[in-house]
C-alpha cells in the first residue's frame, strides 16, 4: 500500500492494474549448442521455428528476451503481492511459449506453473514484442 | 481464439485490446547518404528535424526504430486478425510520421495506407518513445 | 488537438490516456566515481542498493535509464499539454526513486517537483522495468 500509485493519490485499481517488462540480451550469451538449455527453455515448436530462421542464435536470443520480459511484466502487474515467480533463476522458461499469431505479431501461451503464476497475479492478457539488431536482442511485454 | 488471453480464462476485450511494439537498430545500419531511402521513409519535416540534430544519423535511426515499433504495435493490437501490414518489407514508412508534441514527447501521425491499417486493426491511440546511446537506437510503441 | 488519436478519429480520452517511455544507456557513460553526480540523482537507499550488487556500474546505469524512461512516460502521457519537465537537463533525478516492490519488480516513488509534474500531467500510476546486458542498460516505463 505504499506504491507510487499511492504517492500520486490514487489506488492502482482506479487506473486498472498493468505490468511492464523489458529484457535485453547479448545474442552471444545464448548457447544454442547446449541441448539441455534449449530443451529446458524452449518448446519443440519454438526450437523448430528458430532453427528455420536466417540467424538462429539471434532468434533464440529474441525469444529468450521475450520470456524474461513476460516474467518481469507478471511481477510488475501487482507490486504489493508476494513474489509470484517462486521457482527462481533455475526454473525453465518452456512454460512461457512464444508463438506467431495470425497478425504476424508474437503471442504468449502460458502453461503449467507459469500459467498459475500469471493467473495468481491477476494478469488477463499479455502482449509482447521482440527485436534484434547487431549484438543485442530486446523484448518488451505488457501485462493487462 | 486461442490467444494467451484465452488461456488465462478471459477474452481480450475484457481487458481492452492493447498492442506493444519494440525495435532496436544499429545506428550504423542507417545510410543517411541514400536519398531514395530517406525520401521513401521520412517526410520532409522529419528529414529537416533529423539533419538539425547534433547527431543526424542517430536521430534518423531513432525515428526509423519508432516507425518499426509502431508497425509492430499495430500487428500486436489484434492478434486474431489477418496481417494488417500487407505491403511487406518493401513498403515505405513515410506514412507513419513522428512529430514532436507540445509536451516534448514524440507523437505519431498516420496517413494513407498506414492510417487505414491502424484503423482496420482497431487502434484508437498510439504512443511512442525513442532513445539512442552508443551504437544503438531503441523505440517502444503502445497501441490503445 | 491534432494528435495521432485525432487522426484515427477518436479522442485520447476515449481510450484513456497513457504514456510510454524508453531509455537506453551505455553502462560506461555512468561515472560512479563522481559523488556529486550520484548524490544529485540517486537517493541514499538507491546508492546502497546499487553498491551491493555484483556489478554496481550496470545497476546505476539501469536505474538511471529507469528515471529517464519515467520522465519520458510523463511527457508522453498528455501530449497536448505544455512541457511538464521544466527544469531541463540540469535537474537532478533524485525525486524519481526506484525501489524494489514486494513482488520483486522495481517500483517508482515520486517526490518534490517530480511528483508535482506527474500529478499535473494527470499520471495516476507508473510502472517501470529495467534490464542490462553487456555494454547497455535499457528501461521502459508505462504511465497510466
Amino acid at each position: 500500500e505504499s506504491s507510487a500509485a499511492e504517492s500520486l493519490g490514487t489506488s492502482s485499481s482506479a487506473a486498472g492494474s498493468r505490468g511492464v517488462g523489458v529484457d535485453v540480451e547479448m545474442v552471444s550469451a545464448i548457447n544454442i549448442e547446449n541441448d539441455t538449455f534449449l530443451e529446458r527453455n524452449f518448446t519443440q515448436q519454438e526450437i523448430d521455428y528458430c532453427l528455420s530462421r536466417p540467424d538462429p542464435q539471434s532468434s533464440f536470443a529474441g525469444r529468450w528476451s521475450a520470456k524474461e520480459a513476460v516474467v518481469k511484466a507478471v511481477s510488475s502487474f501487482s507490486l504489493e503481492t508476494e513474489k509470484v515467480w517462486t521457482q527462481g533463476a533455475g526454473a525453465g522458461l518452456k512454460e512461457i511459449e512464444i508463438v506467431m499469431a495470425e497478425s504476424g505479431a508474437p503471442s504468449v501461451v502460458f502453461s503449467g506453473a507459469a500459467e498459475e503464476a500469471a493467473r495468481k497475479a491477476g494478469v488477463k492478457e499479455m502482449k509482447v514484442s521482440i527485436s534484434h539488431s547487431g549484438a543485442y536482442a530486446v523484448a518488451v511485454a505488457n501485462a493487462l
